[in-house]
């Protein structure tokens, strides 16, 4: 740029493209089996029912309009019956917003609950995108560890005792993200308990809970309290392209995100809305599909869990291949997942070193792998290469 | 709530809902023509193209999934293809950035270009939905009028003789939202040297500039320095429901916004994206579907301009028809257009008064009107039943 170029704002200082992202772009090489990224398979995705939708909605000229900032009201009406058998109460489209993607909910969010220097309360390891957010808001952010069992709530306690006062404490409640481990129901009825009792808020983000494999995901944390917004999203179970994702909160909430939403981008789109309208109010059709899902997830899970336990034996912790995307290893012989990925991709493999979704502890000891994306074969295929990198 | 709920950001504090937007929601009545609106004509998007681009998209599983941050890759070359021809010069892909809309970028770039309290410049009256970002951004904000020749450059020199230091210059350059008016070749140079010589951002915001009625919008602003950015936007020549935007930016900016993406919602909708791509690259039938936009736009806004000057002859001064959606009325009888919207919905006719667009200037005694989804006999019956609302 010349030296007449005006500057960025500051806000950008030490702001920093997400590890993840990065690290895609060099794995994209068809010699190397990334199990590094963290997208569904598209391959699963249910591409004639989407097709069809599409049809059926451009029919009606009105879906090529603007949409409500709050989303379409049809979408909201299916969102607001399903939620309501899940939150075991009547759930009012009112307290339905509809998002492009949950990641806008948590930004939105971010602006609606946060203000400068509030604290947040964020789970170690952490979803990345939950702590781009938190620090675009400029929050404090302090962490609490999870173990197989979701968040230590008992360590969220304490840090209340000793007087801390978060305004949000953020949730990744079902298949963690990177942790791969859901948080049990004792802990989810304590946790909405601490928020009711100390008055703060609870993100619970759960974009994975239909993706459960041998019993479905437990109560959500928000049948416990009003104090907890629930989000969710279309991209895991139908498909990214939509970009359709949603909230369930107080209708205070609703509104305060609705103004933020007109100056964010307006509305979102008519026609993907209808599509996911579609698809999530046919009942019997999203059954056998997510049936059909969580089948082969499941499968290609087991594969990994079971390769990496017969390959490492008790060279690593595995989590168990209950629900998700992600498996996450810890290794107990010392190995550093950093030092390792190099060589690891040299052998063809890739996976996410635990480090970058490290918030208090280094995590230099463990890595995030995605199951998702490659058959079974070539999941052991993969766990074979990262022994011989790892050796 | 309950007592125990907890607060929300101060950030919410004075934010209001667009005064348009309730508008809106009031004048849906079947028995009122409502020039209140800002939406294209949904009759006239070109529904049967976007239908084969969404099949022809849909054939591709690649389609379903998670798309770049910065936009679809072919989406991107089509628009760097066309605006290079635009701005003159040879327009890099990395240059361009796919947005949710054209709103998305200006929020984006709030963040990017604008630390708290940095002065922008606006045009008074003002688009709605930059005011918002604007002050969203924690801006101070100055506003300089227009005139039929668009924005008055020769008051923002002064400023800046002045001593004052925008960050920031916001212009909606074509057929000017809410006004009308169109920025003239000569202030479009003065306003790139101004940028250049004092250092500071241009934004262009141009989501109107391909709906003229007689002849072509003139060079773009950011023709003339780099230091404009440019903002475009499928929604008001094919279809908003695309939710596609685009900005044109040097390549740090777009760096930065591509950062605040990530944590905005992770990226567009490659479906949707496809579509805008499919369809603005095919150049006969976009010229040909453009050619009819124009043509029957361009009759509304002449019958709009004709009736509002035969009704009110000298009681009215109207903006010529040249383009965009919109005519801005300025009463020179003392009509106070607050006071007469209530008796205009009464006789079954609504609009924005002028003070809803406001920054400096009252504007109470001026009006905007959009003709975009009416036709000729409903906008000259509209003006009938505004003539006798102000009698």
């Amino acid at each position: 740029m010349s030296p007449h170029t005006p500057p960025l704002s500051r806000r950008l200082d030490g702001l920093q493209s997400s590890a993840i992202r990065d690290l895609l772009k060099l794995t994209s090489r068809p010699d190397i089996v990334s199990l590094a990224g963290g997208l569904p398979d598209e391959q699963l995705m249910p591409r004639d029912a989407i097709a069809r939708a599409a049809e059926s909605a451009l029919a009606d000229p009105s879906r090529l309009q603007y949409t409500e900032s709050a989303g379409w009201g049809p979408l909201r009406e299916v969102l607001a019956s399903r939620e309501s058998v899940r939150l075991g109460r009547p759930v009012p489209v009112e307290e339905i917003f509809v998002t492009h993607g949950s990641q806008q909910a948590l930004s939105l969010l971010g602006e609606v609950l946060l203000d400068p220097g509030a604290l947040v309360v964020v789970e170690d390891p952490a979803y990345v995108g939950a702590l781009q957010v938190f620090r675009a808001a400029g929050a404090r952010i302090v962490a609490i560890p999870l173990d197989s069992d979701g968040m230590r709530v008992d360590a969220l306690a304490e840090l209340l005792e000793r007087g801390e006062r978060p305004a949000l404490v953020h949730t990744v409640s079902n298949f963690h993200n990177p942790r791969g481990v859901t948080l049990i129901p004792r802990r989810r009825r304590e946790l909405a308990a601490l928020a009711e009792r100390y008055g703060f808020w609870v993100v619970e983000d759960d974009p994975y809970g239909e993706l459960w494999f041998d019993r479905p995901a437990p109560q959500a944390v928000a049948s416990y309290s009003p104090n907890v917004i629930r989000l969710s999203s279309a991209s895991k179970i139908l498909a990214p392209t939509l970009r359709v994702g949603w909230m369930i909160a107080p209708n205070a909430v609703c509104r305060g995100v609705e103004l933020l939403k007109q100056g964010a981008d307006l509305c979102g789109s008519a026609l993907t809305q209808q599509i996911a309208a579609d698809l999530l109010a046919d009942e019997p059709w999203l059954g056998a599909h997510l049936d059909k899902v969580r089948g082969i997830y499941g499968e290609r899970a087991t594969a990994l869990v079971n390769a990496v336990r017969t390959r490492f034996g008790d060279r690593v912790v595995s989590t168990d291949a209950a629900g998700g995307m992600f498996v996450w290893l810890d290794f107990t012989d010392g190995t550093d997942t950093v030092e390792l990925l190099p060589r690891a991709i040299d052998h063809g493999v890739a996976y996410v070193p635990g480090s970058a979704f490290a918030v208090s502890q280094p995590y230099r000891g463990s890595m995030r792998l995605c199951f998702t994306t490659s058959d079974a074969a070539t999941l052991e295929h993969a766990v074979d290469r990262l022994f011989a990198a790892a050796e």
